[in-house]
């Protein structure tokens, strides 16, 4: 069987785990796909550039071209990143009878429908298990190993970064300033954190898999996304003495034919098993209506993990062309679905107020929450330790979104709160 | 495209979830497969006898060979269990073309190399999904989410049975005997419970991981097996104070060419994940060379559970059967490895000893460590609340398996040690 060429779109990180693994486990490759595994281009910004690892200079090139349009080329492994030329890269590639595996998250989010067409057209494989969780093989779990399940809820901690942050103002008591920096430092955050920290790049990857896991057509505009940067070391303490843990959870819900997707601060009952998934671990954990519970923990990014991944799809599509079957085993979205309205959004709700601290004012409060048949499991009225006021503490029965909604919006009117100081909503 | 019929040897608590998945949800499962599913026949002991579910009088059969022999049938889902007639079946459904999905981890693990070689000899699939931790997806995990990563290590809660009985020892401070009393109770453990407590189910679960994650032939007699029967609350209470959790462990281990199995209860650093599994549930921890720790965690049992793996194999044998590569995707075992030395397991233990309470003693038992080069991490001597003499609790660092046996051999001998109380595995 003569070897399966391989061209590869990036040298960065994860391209160099890549390199290492495809060369260190050749044998190993050879027995699992039948076939010899051979990178035969690499596409680099610079060719003189000093590397981690040894790449024959004869193999690298400044122009994607070359490999895209190599009729050598059978297999495109796109690491660059980016959405605008990489996605001319690979819908040229696949219209040229290329298959793709990749680890571009934004691309497959944003335009994930259109290059599985092109692959359908072109009887291609895209396979991207390492755009979501890196190392961990939740991909094909959803597309095969619950394709007789009815999945209806897939949480996520997706986003090593602001695991990490969270994890480490929860175990120090740190401030979120005070730990972004250190992480920064540390190369845990980029010097621009937005994407991670204002939940995007979670928002992508709940895309993603909703997808999948949904087997229906999720578009990224309709995810809810708020970020961790408004957290407070407060809001963990809290969190941590009513029994929770805070974390950054990609919720995706489905009810029929409704669903709903949203990245948001979340209060996670510490007995939960996704609420002891700490630093920069990632975990997916799946409700399927006959599987139950189910939960995927592993790391979410770095060089080898995700590396893993992405020889793991390798292998699937050098098996899937040995077997001539490229492009016919592309995950279907086959189900009409919308989205749900905040009216049919629910789940429990943390609230922390700041109030006056005079008779009647706990009675106006909870008056406020029957109005919109917003039922509560807990109350707590205690002095705020720093202002002559009280502090109310609540959590909520299962409410809506839109009633929750509405219960602040008549808050900002009321004289006696003070401030809402947060809203978090609460799982588990 | 015509259905594809299946042929269910078994209608117990599984094959009853079997048919309650294709049926309710076979206009999904037409999408996934892109052919009907039709269960054709049944295999029941007795026709007559009132069921769960219903199923047409006239598609039940009450010998085995009406779905072996029957060529209308293009898979047979074996969910009845046994090894001797069990086995006949299956390598006569295989010469006869017919695909096999099965539950059966006893099988499996005694005669997956005939059943496989034999599935290979017709062009047949045969998968086993559910045989393993039920609704969690880790065989395939195994064989394509880590397809090239160099697994080095795979430790399991794969028994519901013990991973109950400990937990409920552990949060109720129970004995053993009153809680195996309560799980005959309540159905999660059998009247006979031999093979769950002594850790013979754990090690067929074993040998089937470490098949499919070292991809070699492994033999179910090199497992070694300890069970729970022996442990005892005060075991469990030390284990806690010094920051751990006793599991019944199934541990899997490569080094380069040389493999270890065992199965037997462990004390498991409490942070570690796989130490907060509790219940009913199980979890199978997964180390590669490149993706690191992960760990998979869901239902071990259950009708649906356990169902879902079997539909889902369904699916996947149907997929193949449209594409027609039926049999050319089983797993492979073509690395050639031996069994460890006891002097090559190394692993850290914990000792509680009984000893006379003298001077000198202390000094006497650790020189019998350093005599056969165990090192110690940490020594703990207290006296002991029920008798006059003192109680000694050690954890060494990792020290070989051999050497501790000799080092407990002499212990034996010594005058000054009254009982050895307790001997167990560490990890994390």
């Amino acid at each position: 069987m003569k070897p399966i060429k391989v061209g590869l779109l990036g040298l960065g990180t994860v391209g160099t785990g890549v390199v290492r693994i495809v060369e260190g486990h050749q044998e190993d490759l050879q027995n699992q796909a039948g076939s010899s595994i051979v990178i035969e281009k690499v596409l680099v910004q610079n060719k003189t550039k000093a590397r981690a690892i040894s790449v024959p200079q004869e193999k690298l090139t400044e122009d994607p071209w070359d490999i895209i349009r190599n009729p050598e080329i059978d297999v495109v492994v796109e690491v660059m990143g980016g959405i605008g030329n990489t996605r001319d890269y690979i819908l040229e590639a696949l219209s040229l009878g290329k298959h793709v595996v990749t680890a571009n998250k934004d691309l497959m989010a944003l335009h994930g429908p259109e290059i599985l067409a092109k692959a359908r057209e072109h009887g291609c494989d895209v396979l991207y298990e390492a755009s979501v969780a890196g190392g961990i093989p939740i991909l094909r779990t959803l597309v095969e190993g619950f394709s007789s399940d009815r999945i209806t809820k897939i949480m996520g901690i997706v986003n090593g970064t602001t695991n990490y942050i969270l994890t480490k103002m929860s175990q120090e008591g740190a401030s979120y300033g005070d730990v972004l920096k250190e992480a920064q430092a540390l190369g845990y955050a980029e010097s621009d954190p937005t994407s991670d920290v204002e939940g995007l790049d979670a928002a992508r990857k709940m895309t993603i898999l909703a997808t999948l896991g949904f087997r229906t057509h999720v578009s990224l505009d309709t995810v809810s996304t708020q970020g961790i940067s408004s957290v407070t070391k407060e809001d963990i303490l809290y969190a941590k003495r009513l029994g929770y843990e805070l974390k950054l959870l990609g919720i995706a819900e489905r009810q029929d034919d409704s669903i709903s997707i949203s990245v948001q601060p979340t209060m996670v009952k510490s007995t939960h098993p996704i609420a002891s998934v700490n630093g920069v671990f990632n975990a997916v954990y799946v409700y399927g209506e006959a599987v139950g519970e189910t939960m995927f923990y592993g790391a979410g990014a770095g060089e080898l993990p995700t590396a893993t991944s992405i020889v793991a799809d390798l292998v699937a599509v050098v098996k899937n062309i040995k077997l001539g079957v490229g492009g016919k085993k592309n995950a279907l979205t086959y189900n009409e679905t919308r989205q749900k309205t905040d009216e049919e959004i629910s789940s429990k709700y943390f609230l922390l107020l700041h109030v006056a601290d005079r008779a009647g004012v706990l009675a106006q409060i909870t008056q406020v929450f029957a109005a919109f048949e917003v039922s509560l499991q807990s109350v707590l009225q205690q002095p705020n330790p720093n202002n002559p006021e009280a502090e109310i503490i609540i959590i909520t029965h299962d409410a809506n979104k839109a009633a929750v909604a509405k219960v602040l919006e008549t808050f900002h009117k009321l004289d006696v709160v003070h401030t809402v100081k947060s809203v978090y909503r609460v799982e588990g």
